[in-house]
């Protein structure tokens, strides 16, 4: 089976890993900008083979979209016409625009995918095999794209020992503004206000797992957020205000000294866990 | 020799671990006013006696206030008289309050440190024998402690793989404040605003890595941080205010699609990492 992979970073990487893993059977086709990574990727063995342009994966059985969300929508408009056993999934974070933009005579060639998953590192070099075992994919719009294309996207993702769960793209879109894009966008903010702040001995010398936990997610690709914040401007500044209010009764509390009231309220965010957990 | 561990939770049970680890010399003798944990520390082995009040204490060559920090002030003032050799450790979040409040008869026999480890769990069944090995400990206004005390802390935390920092209580809780204390409060926001706003299913359909760790400190206890936020308000309600400031920065070029100014922003967010890693 001939897989083509636009995008040779963490997530395309870690899908040609998981995929070798579970089968010998796939011969990979890597396509990226990017020189280094190109070279990077058949060193590293997460391709058989660099191609330069769209035209030379029309022959693939499967086309990974795994480049940044702006990139998506504009290679998705140089993909057509692709041959009638061919499936396209794109693996970016944001769903709605994407699931509108792509041109409707290729549309059923689709499949509108998010995996749950990831690291704050970048490149080729990145790419883990279990990156995305027992992890969550959401399949966004899925009535949008053919019979077959829906079973092959099915079969690859629980392959790879993936959890599916269906949404449409508008609500998706609104779940990851909070449960992802908004957190990005405060570990963004922690990060630069402790260094706005404090010196770097200082930083090193206090750094505790919590600091280093909630400022992880600040190294992530400022080139893959500006994407994102941009596809889904309205649902994370919503997110933003919905987390500021929330902020904002933390901080009143301190200031009036309603010391039981923000105990309640901190008990309430320990119950996040009994979800979570 | 005989050490008095005064709070059996996390802190306390895991220096007991680290503690027989270096050496068989030690003697262990518990407090808490929580009868489970009493009876868990011994099981565990954390302790080999348990006592009910400070009295029974007064024989030991190190006594380790492990509690809140709230906690920390009273016991201190029921302390004294102690023996000439005696050595109190507190290992309080907070240390200005705390220097300030402990009688001045017996201050020299206290060293003011704040180990910069802790895991989001407590009680004596999360203690963990490695939680301070490799991490810094720092010790605050140690001018005020006796030459005496500050070698035995010393040595005890260079014993169990500890780097020391010194620092005045002043500034080490302004710098908490930024690095660990407001951190806790966004964590706290953030399960909060997102409970409010999503479903259990979605929660846990979406919940990637970096979800999980920004919401992993809103576990902590709320006793244990009431009390910090109590003693460290104007650090916390600054460091509030600046984390604000830096948020607002980007919700404003989100909302006037300010890509290339955001996109530095982020950049400069990633260098945090150039200190860290």
């Amino acid at each position: 089976m001939k897989v083509g992979i636009v995008g040779l970073g963490l997530m395309g990487g870690s899908l040609s890993l998981a995929l070798k893993k579970h089968s010998k059977d796939y011969y990979f086709i890597g396509l990226d900008h990017n020189e280094l990574h190109c070279s990077q990727a058949l060193q590293l063995g997460l391709v058989d083979e660099i191609c330069t342009s769209t035209e030379a994966l029309k022959s693939c059985d499967i086309i990974f979209l795994s480049i940044p969300v702006d990139g998506i929508i504009s290679v998705s408009q140089q993909l057509g016409p692709l041959n009638d056993r061919c499936t396209v999934i794109d693996l970016g974070s944001t769903k709605e625009k994407i699931s509108l933009s792509i041109p409707s005579d290729i549309r059923h060639h689709f499949v509108a995918a998010h995996p749950m998953t990831g690291t704050e590192k970048f490149g080729p070099t990145a790419a883990l095999e279990d990156l995305y075992t027992d992890k969550v994919v959401v399949l966004c719009d899925l009535e949008k794209s053919g019979v077959h294309q829906q079973n092959v996207a099915k079969k690859l993702f629980t392959d790879i020992g993936m959890n599916i769960v269906c949404m449409d793209a508008k609500e998706h879109d609104r779940h990851a503004a909070f449960i992802s894009h908004m957190p990005h966008a405060i570990s963004y903010s922690l990060a630069n206000s402790v260094m706005a702040q404090e010196d770097s001995k200082s930083i090193v010398a206090l750094a505790g797992g919590g600091f280093k936990d909630m400022s992880r997610i600040a190294k992530s690709s400022p080139n893959m957020w500006e994407d994102i914040f941009r596809q889904n401007k309205s649902n994370v500044l919503e997110a933003i205000n919905s987390f500021q209010s929330e902020l904002k009764k933390c901080q009143k509390m301190v200031e009036n000294e309603e010391w039981e009231t923000l105990n309640d309220w901190m008990r309430e965010a320990n119950t996040l866990h009994d979800i979570l957990d």
